[in-house]
């Protein structure tokens, strides 16, 4: 508790309005747009895509703006990318914003869709598995295709909570018509979960059970 | 495809930018400010707590600002809300925007955390049980105790996806130390998702496989 305007609000009877529930904006790091323009409007390769990802989630420790997890939303079959994300939920305050969630929130709003899937054939890349808010929203989002690096053991194994996945959900996932392949550059993955604990980068999800 | 600024960047090379990837800002619907004013402080009662969600789940179908779902965050002990949402995933474009992922997201905002645990006890009451998102959402969130409207068979029922949740979810969550009511004002929740399908609301998530 404790906290200032609460205080003040507190001892103003009335004073509750829609202005004391502020929006929440969602924006990336300032260092994205240069990341953005060094990289090529289109990667054909799946590894290539997957080395996106994963730049994006080393740049993310390295300047301090959040969680060792990026992701990036391409057209599955030119490879072109449209959308990106990285861990944002200490920088702005936000349990929701996972790697995955900015990447297709952003996604959505530059396509101005809600279902992605309207669209086109788009594609998740990610430099993890999704833990399981990010499993729910990969449902919800239109996307018919996802890429993950490293497995949720190895995001555990430095401390992070992945939730509770339902049993089988690689295979839950494909009886909802979207592909998932798993393990690419695993390693490269992992290497950017231990740069992120050898810093004493914070574990803002521990497992609580 | 044929997004005139996806198609006009195509032929712009070395257009793309940070200022292609717009931000996301999640604001309340203008009702709301209203809404919240003629609301009480504070809510004693786990029923008046449900009333309070599913009224804004009735508004929210009566203004045509979204789906048949609201939720609110209190502080456990004392009833006092703190923060609120309602399902705005067409209105903003986003299919995150459920009205539990509405509701924490804000309340962290105002409280200027990304973990409500640490801040204080929290509960998060829903005019309906959480989808799979929304469910994982739930244990990063930070709140102690999550009270439930209507099933996730009476959503299902008029047609929206609840996702793969793992089997035995209530269980998991109080395993995680989130206590879970469920059924409370059940027929009344239930009489906003029939009001939702009868006026021909949009099923943004329906399902699929």
């Amino acid at each position: 508790m404790g906290h200032p305007d609460l205080a003040a609000e507190a001892h103003s009877p009335g004073a509750l309005s829609r202005m004391t529930i502020p929006d929440v904006i969602l924006r990336l790091p300032d260092w994205v747009a240069a990341f953005m323009a060094d990289q090529p409007q289109t990667c054909p390769g799946i590894e290539q895509r997957m080395e996106m990802a994963v730049a994006l989630a080393r740049k993310n420790v390295e300047r301090g703006t959040g969680g060792p997890f990026g992701a990036v939303v391409f057209e599955r079959d030119t490879g072109r990318w449209i959308g990106l994300g990285v861990n944002l939920v200490t920088r702005l305050n936000c349990s929701l914003f996972h790697a995955e969630m900015v990447a297709l929130a952003l996604t959505q709003a530059r396509l101005g869709t809600f279902d992605l899937a309207a669209h086109g054939r788009y594609q998740l890349v990610s430099s993890c598995e999704p833990c399981a808010m990010c499993l729910g929203a990969i449902g919800w989002a239109g996307v018919c295709s996802v890429v993950c690096g490293a497995r949720d053991e190895d995001a555990r194994a430095v401390g992070f909570d992945e939730g509770d996945k339902p049993a089988g959900w690689p295979a839950a996932l494909k009886r909802r018509g979207i592909d998932i392949v798993q393990d690419v550059l695993r390693d490269r993955a992992v290497e950017v979960l231990g740069l992120y604990a050898a810093r004493g980068g914070p574990i803002y999800n521990p497992r609580r059970p």
